[in-house]
């Protein structure tokens, strides 16, 4: 390992993602053979103190209170991009046009028109060889790696319903804080953009195919909320009898979709999909469930359980069944690289795994996947469905 | 039990629901005390030999080949409707003015039109003491029940999302015969009126509010498919090499909701809702799904497991969780009158429950639930989905 | 129908097993075809009151308050025994050599002595035409009838363990009432022969193969409980301040097995087994569970959900997986007289499953299965576990 | 950081323990507050090169050839014993009495005499200050570790079953190959060992109660496989047609087990327990399961689903049911330190847990759990486990 180039990270933000890519760069080469091997460089942030303190934390040799100087230093080969959405922008575009490689926290950007901008400058920058990618992580989950692989395979047939939810409760307090997840000029949107994003990347992912329209319904069940007061993490409880100001994102979004037929003649429309968004179903802690049926089979996947894949196969009924894969297996995605069988994954390891594929698509100069085109499309779907939630759900084409 | 008064039934048609409404009159008075002893007086059918069969199977006494004649009859005193959607409002209006008690199986009629003017005609005669229902049987199922119960005793707070599927999957083989059921003109919608106003009806009667508005979406996979044979049940494999026909009715529907709030001054919106109702969902063989999230908590219940019921109760937080609850204790509903606890009952107990609440009523001289007009809500929701979905998803109030 | 030979039956006893056993010969005929058809001819019981309420409820034609007379009776082609076991030998003898068919409840008595002279007396009945079977009724579970069919076919290979568990938890209040069900001189044993000898018949049934030796572990947690007052179904709750009487049974068995082998020449073992039986395990309401582990695939089952069978076959790794087979497709065992696929059965149809096994079997004039002689196999490991149980555990043989 | 001192370690062996181990020591001090820093000095091995790659795969500083030297070192105040059970004794005893810590992987020893040996030297040691600790890593799933605090916190009552199993299928081919696993010189005993220590520690350590007594059966159901050849992991599958050698250890252990009572008066018995541990259970990848039947609740665990516990409580009758806690709150052990609740962890937590709760007992100078003297209680029980299977099964006090 030691004459293995290595690749310098210099990485922004430092708070929940921030700790997740940390963990990432560092533990990847342990378990992967890389053509390059991560380097720590060093970590972007405004507040000094809990910025040394992250650092000395997570294990960054070095740190910067302005993202700018980061992407100056000539000792930096990648920019990895871990704050709100607001700024990916600006940072991607300038570390992109500086020639670093570029990992951006998704959803891209929080408009339609900042992601083709970074999108164009992505693909500029691709022909200098600069690479970049967008950190739809779970994309790196075995299950729905294994998902991906099996409609490949044409083991589900011709896809005709797409059935995606992803439910989450920490925002059920109706006296939960106003954090920046809740303003739509740092966020974009609500659980659209923060967990719906995820369900339509991986839905057009897994089947190879675009959401072509949409119809939606959006909702804020929790108009204003207590501000001011730190705390940490996603859920907490503010202070009740405090000052209160507005949520500008919705809490909810419900939308159906039709997606791109696989056949190039028409002759038969695409499938059909249901997509629910919530940080307000309680119980659900984060069930990111993704259900196909098609004409040969079926796949369905629950995050809260998240080392298994079901999947019915029709060619074996009158004895068929939903069969619960534990995704453990040598042959199956990332999983060689673990535990024995049946010893489980956590949610961490998607970040490691993308990792991963990133430094192995840079090492072989090749465009890694997702690219911002990709992450692109998502960003129209989501400006679909708020369009057509603002003209009382008419159908919107993407 | 010698003493009591019968109540002596006619019904009309004698297939799949002929058998289970059979099966519940039979039944009822073996399980639960009735305060009038069900007769299987007659049954009608327009083929007189599959009619005789049918009569000495499932148990009734005589046979009338004209459902005109049954009504005509003296020794009649309740007309039971299992025949297509088509023909529900003339036979039912029919009854009722001969002074008929009035069981209807769902959904009511195959038009809003049809269904007010039953409703008009139900309305009149319970002022006569000529009671009426619709055969919304999964109201009866214990573990649905019980989610009504325990809304009603406020234990999930205030309602904020509905989640509903109806999943299937016998239609998916493209091959599968042209049947009453997928033609419109007698059976009024596909899986919408099939079994999605099922979940309408659920919902709508579990959370006390009803849907006010929607956006849908409807597809047909499978435009044409085998015509003529000879098939049973549902599913089945018709000739792929000879003539086909038009499937006239949605495969498929999808479409958001929304409910009336329970705050009178408006303060807050009620609930919002998601359903989708399909034949084509491999792997699904009856997955009548529903979900509740509220403020306090959450139910989930799903028919394949139809003897419990899951239920999150916040309260218990940080160590809450999903609880299964075997509905079969004593004091749950229904369930006293069956087998001790743990020991499940089946689909067609739903029949048999309603059997009970039916007779009971009539017993009592009291409106039977759901009447005609509950009904007639269902229908209004489902012809607001068939407009919506004609109109490009546009919202539709009901 | 009108022309099939009835099956005149005389049942003694009518409390749970009894409601149970009614409700099978009333609708056995109605769902499948039936080579003689059931008449409910006459229940016999001490209690006149009781006895005439239930003839009435359960629509038996006549009462006995002797079952001599029953057996006396011209008008009774078979014996149904639904009495506590001490009463199993007595009755059946008595019945079988008045010429009567038997159906005797499990276990089939209270020793081995009294069941072998139970079945010797079978085995003469049997030349003459008269037929007995005991109702080991978990044989007609669906699922576990496709478990059955499934080993037969070899898809689970060769069978290396068995493991059955039985959980209730009806007793786990230690107030509970001492019924007879706690009374060794009534019912023989506790949590063994109540519900472990259904465990022991099922895995004998399924893989085909007798448990040839045992080592056992019998613990009776509450040693006294509350007598007198009337109570109904398995639990309840005594009196906590008045008298209390000794609990003469075991309220948990457990055991390990072997089984003999499939391999005549003794060139390999056969499988080993391991059995719990128990009443106190909280929250386990009726958890009647098998799982089977073989060469080439597993099946495991949970009578909590009864309508489903989980199956892994190891032809389909590395993607294998348990898959829960709906066991409600038209090809499997019982479930095409019954409903469209999805649409779950209940407790009660494996007693009626059981009346249709068993007139079959009376029309074509053959052994009904389970038989006598079957039922004696299961009362030797009954006696092999308390043995063992009686002399530390030690290995005892069948 | 900086300035906390650090806790230099040196591991012997690196195969599926050493990473396991590996990844701990580098990722505890990451994701929680340690009084020592660990740094990972050095790594001994026989082979030089698979040591050196090992070394530079995981991080290690340096490597030894002999773990004697590892020993002599005077930079190395840990030894993390990570070889196969034979070894066990003489390397933790050595370091030790060199005033080394020792973490040493389970079972403890082979034998109860070099485990009652090896406790005796690590309590004279803890008298000096060096301490030492046995890996039963699974104590550190979070969901186990909540089990043992609901226990604690009277939440289950008095316990009455315990139910363990552990069940895994990689050695169901019977040409997978004749690993050291399967050598009793080496690794001591086959499943009971490997597997069914950990769900004897488990259940031992949740209760807070010993294993008095044990009534055992063993199984070898493949007699020999193939020698030779290269493998990785625990399964493979060995050249079927070459040269076979004899499995000297056990396939699966059945045992039945009586705990001490918590009265002390011995007023009444403990609980009963049954185990059993297999690798031949096709389907089951990793299903380490434990239930607990007490007199006010139940709880169960299966690690094939390790990020939730279940958890039954009586009180809250008729409505109650198994709930299924997802272990990520917050509140819940360990978890806090990680991601939002409803992100799963996997496999490697356990031991990044073990280092925490290892370094922050050795920071603090009290002795860690589970000791030695903890693990030799397991070993009598595993001693016992064998002695009654070798004694007809007869019962053997532990």
């Amino acid at each position: 390992m030691t004459e293995t180039k290595p690749l310098r990270v210099g990485m922004v933000g430092y708070a929940f993602m921030g700790a997740a890519h940390s963990h990432a760069w560092r533990t990847a080469p342990r378990f992967f053979d890389l053509p390059l091997v991560p380097e720590l460089t060093a970590v972007a942030g405004r507040n000094a103190d809990g910025l040394r303190a992250a650092a000395s934390k997570y294990g960054w040799n070095s740190v910067e209170t302005d993202w700018r100087r980061l992407i100056e230093r000539d000792d930096i080969d990648l920019i990895d991009i871990c704050t709100p959405g607001n700024t990916h922008a600006e940072i991607a575009i300038a570390a992109l046009e500086a020639g670093k490689h570029v990992l951006c926290e998704k959803p891209l950007a929080n408009t339609v028109e900042e992601a083709e901008k970074m999108t164009a400058v992505a693909q500029a920058a691709a022909e200098r060889g600069v690479l970049s990618m967008c950190g739809f992580s779970y994309r790196r989950t075995p299950a729905l790696a294994l998902a991906k692989r099996m409609v490949d395979d044409g083991r589900l047939g011709e896809i005709r319903h797409v059935r995606a939810q992803y439910l989450q409760d920490w925002l059920s307090d109706a006296d939960a804080p106003l954090t920046w997840r809740l303003d739509k000029s740092k966020s974009g949107s609500g659980s659209l953009g923060d967990i719906g994003a995820h369900s339509i990347d991986a839905a057009q992912w897994i089947t190879g195919l675009k959401v072509t329209g949409v119809s939606a319904l959006l909702e804020t069940f929790v108009k204003e909320r207590p501000v001011g007061g730190d705390f940490v993490g996603l859920g907490g409880h503010g202070g009740a009898d405090g000052p209160r100001g507005p949520v500008t994102v919705d809490d909810a979004a419900l939308f159906t979709a039709r997606f791109e037929s696989t056949h190039d003649d028409g002759a038969a429309a695409g499938p059909i999909g249901i997509f629910e968004a919530t940080r307000f179903a309680l119980g659900r802690k984060n069930a990111m469930r993704l259900e196909l049926n098609g004409t040969k089979g079926s796949i369905s996947f629950d995050f809260e359980d998240m080392n298994s894949l079901q999947f019915y196969d029709a060619a074996l009924e009158p004895d068929a069944g939903f069969r619960k894969i534990m995704v453990t297996e040598p042959s199956h995605p990332y999983t060689a690289n673990w535990w024995p069988t049946g010893h489980g994954l956590g949610y961490e390891h998607g970040f490691t795994h993308q990792v991963v594929d990133l430094v192995t698509a840079i090492g072989a100069g090749e465009q890694p996947s997702p690219s911002f085109a990709d992450a692109l499309q998502v960003q129209k779907v989501l400006a679909a469905v708020e369009a057509s939630a603002d003209n009382a759900s008419r159908w919107q084409n993407v």
